[in-house]
């Protein structure tokens, strides 16, 4: 316990490799397990602050990659930052850039300084580097910030040595370049779906100092198994007194076989992007809102769920809504879908302290009607 | 006052022809001069019902046309109504349809006993009577129904004598149509720009007995000064002791000139289709948040606002909403013009409660922008 740092972390409860926490930051306690709604331009998409406050979101992630390009992180920083900015009190979590850089610009080339690329908006070319991204966030002012990495095709062995090399090179950098003292700066283990280099890149980032470690490169186009395979490798290494960080990763079993291995925080745009295109999170597995069985079904999305669109709206009201081209309906999809991973990460903290962690997710992952995720997901519980 | 009637309007003050009452109805009181947002597709655009209920709507419109073409008005009745289906607590008023066929459908054909229309969405053909638009709105449910009237181009002399014939034809139609007694039904006065005209449909559709009256017509290219000359001619006729609802109006300047003159209320697309457009109302006029002079504004919309974009957002967030194409632009922008209107709304009550209507009225003129309203605006005020 570190109570004059303005972020520590506290572990409150553990449960085999399941622990429940709570992360002090300058903007608040968040509890752990916890998920990260992405409101990657300053604003998760349709939904006020809030909106995002009733939810109970104790922290939201933005992307720095769109808001270096727009509107700006000196704007951002002129007015203040991103919390006045975007008129959210609670903790901030702002990615690297490393990861859209990769995914989004329209042309890149890497080397061991940085990365020179091709803006996705307006093809103006711009340039990364490991201090660059720490200055960018130091203008956004996030509670968290993260390391400038490089993420390989998960089975390119070659690319990822060599990612791995710089990500760790590249982490020594961000650490020299942070300047401000209220954000916290993860270090991020790369390295593929090879347990090998998983191993080694968690050693070389654990024994940086950092205070707290994210996995990244996970949730890319690998298996389910090797996914968690990697995060067993890693948290076998990453100390136990600081926060481990899935990055990207949002699919409710996700989020159960997560925790089981370890996992205290998750970010995923899973939620509200499903709930652009009609679909909702049920315990039983996702379903289209736009189908015609739910014209005049009175019922809400979740019978019991307490989210203020299951509480007021029909699964009538919400397709003809969806057939009519309504912005709110794109509105109260996301709020069930954001409370239904709130919810989980929530009834996970419960479970771990109550310690009975292991039957909340063999329960949970019973009910889910993808077959997949049931079966090889929690080792021991068959 | 009638209390065992479920709706009844009590004048509250009077100063010159400006009104201040309560509507009363099956869901709530209305407290007049009031502004209607409209919800024609059962939703006013980009708001949860809990945010109009946040900005304390007393009343919405919902569009007839619209929802009986989608989703229809039988599966509304069977979720128990529009104020269930859309999750809505308080009053609602709808429209008979007719205005909406002769400005949205593709094609239509009137008749003396009827309008045969082709449908916007999917060119299907329908078929409106006013037994049938009184039919549709017992099925929707709402607080205030509207008698079917036609509404004709408002300088075309001939189409308008004959319009307002049909009008008063199917008015009375429309009153031995209706059958629920938990709603009132309101007889629509038409007449074009002409002065005759428009006080022989007022006698008319005053004589037939409606609870409340309407004026259709206005509002739909005519001047502003003949929309104000049409507004104290039919008022002068118009029983004092029933509400008076100007249809379709809803600028700042409109709604104090009509209270002026003795409206009681309005209802208009305008907050939130300009909202949608990136025009925000304030005290001296209209403002495009996406002009670059906004882009470093660190001030609300409007200093000294009270809603909730006002308190929480800048005028550079705002625009980084706009440029980034974010819905949550149209929700925050919706959430100040609604809430400009309704306080312009409470604002004019609460003066002529106080007996100073003139003063806030002039005040409130002098300061908009637009001379043009300014000058020929208030008779006697200048």
């Amino acid at each position: 316990m570190n109570l004059n740092e303005p972020f520590w972390f506290e572990l409150v409860a553990q449960q085999g490799k399941a622990r429940a926490g709570i992360l002090h930051t300058p903007h608040g306690d968040i509890p752990t397990p916890v998920f990260a709604p992405v409101g990657t331009q300053a604003t998760v998409k349709a939904l006020t602050p809030a909106q995002l406050d009733e939810l109970d979101t104790p922290l939201i992630l933005a992307n720095t990659y769109h808001l270096y390009l727009r509107p700006g992180d000196d704007l951002i920083a002129d007015m203040g930052g991103l919390h006045p900015f975007m008129g959210w009190e609670r903790p901030i979590l702002t990615d690297s850039g490393g990861f859209q850089v990769f995914s989004l610009a329209k042309m890149r080339k890497v080397d061991d300084e940085g990365v020179t690329f091709k803006s996705h908006i307006d093809g103006s070319m711009h340039r990364l580097t490991p201090e660059k991204s720490i200055a960018i966030q130091e203008n956004l002012g996030a509670d968290i910030i993260m390391a400038f990495d490089e993420c390989a095709p998960p089975y390119d062995r070659e690319y990822n040595e060599q990612a791995m090399a710089r990500t760790h090179a590249w982490a020594e950098r961000c650490l020299k370049a942070k300047k401000r003292p209220d954000q916290a700066l993860f270090g991020i283990v790369q390295g593929g779906a090879f347990a090998d280099l998983r191993e080694q890149s968690a050693r070389a980032i654990a024994a940086s100092g950092f205070p707290g470690h994210a996995i990244g490169g996970l949730s890319v186009g690998e298996s389910k198994a090797d996914m968690h395979a990697m995060i067993e490798v890693v948290n076998a290494v990453l100390p136990d007194d600081k926060p481990r960080y899935l990055m990207g990763v949002g699919m409710p079993d996700d989020l159960i076989n997560g925790v089981w291995r370890g996992i205290d925080m998750f970010d995923c745009v899973l939620p509200t992007r499903l709930a652009r295109h009609q679909a909702a999170m049920t315990p039983t597995g996702r379903i289209n809102l736009m189908n015609a069985v739910n014209a005049r079904d009175e019922h809400p999305i979740v019978e019991g769920c307490q989210c203020y669109t299951c509480r007021h709206f029909s699964r009538a009201y919400l397709r003809h809504l969806i057939v009519a081209k309504e912005m709110l309906a794109a509105t109260l999809v996301s709020i069930h879908n954001i409370h239904t991973l709130l919810d989980i990460a929530r009834g996970m903290r419960q479970a771990i302290i109550a310690q009975c962690f292991d039957q909340y997710a063999r329960e949970f992952l019973m009910h889910l009607a993808q077959p997949q995720t049931a079966g090889d997901a929690i080792p021991g519980l068959s």
